[in-house]
């Protein structure tokens, strides 16, 4: 997956001394949990005051008060199911603007000098994939100009950016913590502190197996696979940009008392000493599998079938073809359940245009991901098939098998999700550490 | 009161003939219970297909859903009693934006070419004076080039705009009503129709006297008294605005099936043949009636007092001084009830400062305002007398009363308020046509 992000270009000339000060610089960002309503903005403010006694020039990312944004999103859905992305964009960005303001104002209220700022006032440029743009660049004079004349805190409403035609743009679900990421590489920020309502990355999620263990450290490119298979924790792009661009990213409670060791490290391979095989369980709840089914098969099929479906804003995961007979195949993907309707409008449209030819186009909307994940299993034999007997046992039929170096995803009926999981945590003895 | 607005500047350019088609343009504003939610902004969005399908280009002025602005400012309240406007705009302005955004995807639902605009994408340029920030001009290049290329509708989020500092503004309670006027007069439209839950202006509230009659025309100068004495049918700015720039403005129902001679049409006092001397009875429910004990009196005191209020954002009503004995006096001002403890601040900093000094600042809350408004009363003797016989007879005492050519206000205890418009009502047979 590539990151279109030119922030690096401009680490040099970001941080602290480009603004002729010697405060550093640290970015926290506080999701919409932690920032439900005003008793936890002012929660979240005290530990924004105490980064500023520590002697930082802080840049909070806030998300919207947590329900905000769906409710947002459900009166999009339901005034236009194949809604114009742009419209989309300008309504729910907005709940991360209230939040911005307020925590301002809550700041303020503690003698800080602080204040908000919408994405096109800093202005975070993005690309004009709307609904799931990339952050391209941001420029750091506007803010660090503030800085210099004493604000003390920038609250910036994080999931948001501005095109290049004008047009607000957002993130995609979880962009926020992308933003708090992107900020932190574009400020030379000392650290990315990501505030939520888990007290650290787990071996899987403590709501479904209880004894799931926290990780005090955890590499990128495990918490890569974890953040992208559904582990809600941070976002994909979050975690590639920080290890692209060595972002020190912390992610803990904002509800726990302030500690040193709080939360879970996410760091380099090499800083982790010891570790399990496999390191954790992830999920994806709603996911569906869609299969176009006899598909007139040619070179470059492939590209005419996923072309449309990535230009119509399906996020296309997993991706099955069977083996070729006189000439038509099957072809079968996943993707996030509520984007069933905009893949079928997409086949339908490339079908009607004549650029693809199939029989039939099925939807099983009833399917979960399980995955798991691990750097060690690199230089361990046996892993996936260890898992494959494991779902066996319990009766788990497997519809779709991925894997990469590092992890093993499997597409199930989503009933057995649960089960999947915890069985799995059983057997690869997470809750004990290495 | 002065209306910096240099839209009339723009009127010869900003017409449909500036972008050579000959598609008048109407404006629609639609209040914060004709877009209450998803059903509403649908019906709204009916009428404004009736109008493209009448041949005009439109530009629809929406306000939030109702309810939300309202919440938005508690939430400010209740974070920073003391609050900077700059945030507060930040903060309140996000409802607007959720409403153009819904609209707009509504209208393309129905096949009609929409975008969402926010203030600072038109740009709707403002004074700096947050949270009370005026219009000072809407340049019509973007919005304009938007119809050359097929916009049907620029759905504008009302109430807001952008600073020279590039803040976002707000232009206070019920400026979608001056935005929307102001966008009639910079595009030189055809009519500005304000669509609120009343089918028009009444000669009073029907919800305090039933026998409330609907008025088919009233004057600007009357709309003008009416609207800042708190009938909320219109905000006052938007009247002094279409009388400034000739704007047809008309209120009218969003609730009732269109009709040619529906609502109530703000015109120029000679397109009226025949009014009542007292054309309505307005009231102010929530005034406070503001003292100064014992102030040092000189020239120049007043602007003394009044300087550091008007900076505090304090709406300043009714003023009275008493009569100066042994070099001190007395000063009574009202303002609005949520504007005492700003008041409070600005007085106590402004004697703290040395500019003025005073013996004790008393503030009764419990106040309302009524007045009697009417173009007649240039040639009525005696509307006076009779009024303050009228709340005589009905035991109410009159604690400030201030007058103007067509109008005549007292404030009263708020407990006599609805008494006072009834008696009043009945006692200028309002409820018969002239």
């Amino acid at each position: 997956m590539h990151v279109d992000c030119s922030c690096a270009s401009r680490r040099v000339k970001g941080g602290a001394e480009a603004r002729g000060n010697i405060m550093p610089t640290l970015v926290m960002k506080f999701g919409g949990t932690s920032v439900a309503n005003l008793d936890r903005i002012a929660r979240a403010s005290k530990r924004v005051a105490l980064e500023v006694a520590n002697g930082y020039d802080v840049i909070v990312v806030v998300s919207a008060m947590s329900g905000k944004t769906n409710e947002l999103v459900g009166w999009v859905n339901e005034t236009s199911p194949l809604y114009d992305a742009r419209e989309y964009d300008a309504v729910v960005s907005s709940g991360e603007n209230v939040t911005a303001g307020l925590m301002a104002l809550r700041l303020q209220e503690m003698d800080i000098p602080a204040r908000s700022w919408q994405g096109w006032q800093v202005p975070v440029q993005t690309t004009s994939a709307h609904a799931n743009a990339r952050i391209e660049g941001i420029p750091t004079d506007n803010i660090n100009a503030k800085f210099a004349e004493g604000m003390k805190v920038a609250v910036v409403a994080g999931f948001q950016g501005i095109s290049p035609e004008g047009r607000i743009t957002t993130l995609g679900r979880g962009g926020s913590d992308t933003t708090a990421v992107a900020f932190a590489a574009a400020f030379d920020a000392e650290r990315c502190d990501i505030y939520t309502d888990v007290d650290g990355v787990y071996t899987t999620d403590p709501r479904i197996v209880r004894k799931a263990r926290k990780l005090d450290r955890i590499a990128f490119e495990e918490m890569l696979e974890l953040a992208s298979l559904g582990a809600k924790v941070l976002q994909t792009r979050s975690v590639e940009l920080a290890m692209r661009f060595g972002v020190k990213l912390r992610v803990l409670s904002s509800f726990e008392e302030p500690s040193d060791n709080a939360g879970t490290l996410v760091c380099a391979e090499e800083d982790i000493m010891e570790s399990n095989v496999v390191a954790g369980v992830a999920y994806s709840r709603d996911e569906a599998k869609m299969t176009l089914i006899s598909v007139a098969d040619r070179p470059g099929i492939a590209a005419a079938i996923f072309g449309p479906l990535a230009d119509a804003g399906v996020n296309v995961d997993m991706i099955v073809q069977n083996i070729s007979e006189e000439g038509r195949t099957d072809m079968t993907f996943s993707c996030p359940v509520d984007q069933v309707v905009r893949a079928q409008k997409a086949m339908e449209d490339a079908k009607a245009g004549g650029t693809i030819n199939f029989h039939d186009l099925v939807a099983d909307e009833g399917v979960a991901k399980v995955s798991i994940v691990g750097i060690g299993m690199r230089s361990h034999a046996g892993v996936a098939a260890k898992m494959f007997a494991v779902l066996r046992d319990e009766g788990v039929n497997i519809k779709v098998i991925t894997t990469s170096e590092i992890k093993i995803s499997v597409l199930i009926d989503r009933k057995y999700m649960e089960l999947a999981v915890q069985a799995l945590h059983d057997a690869f003895e997470l809750e004990k550490s290495a």
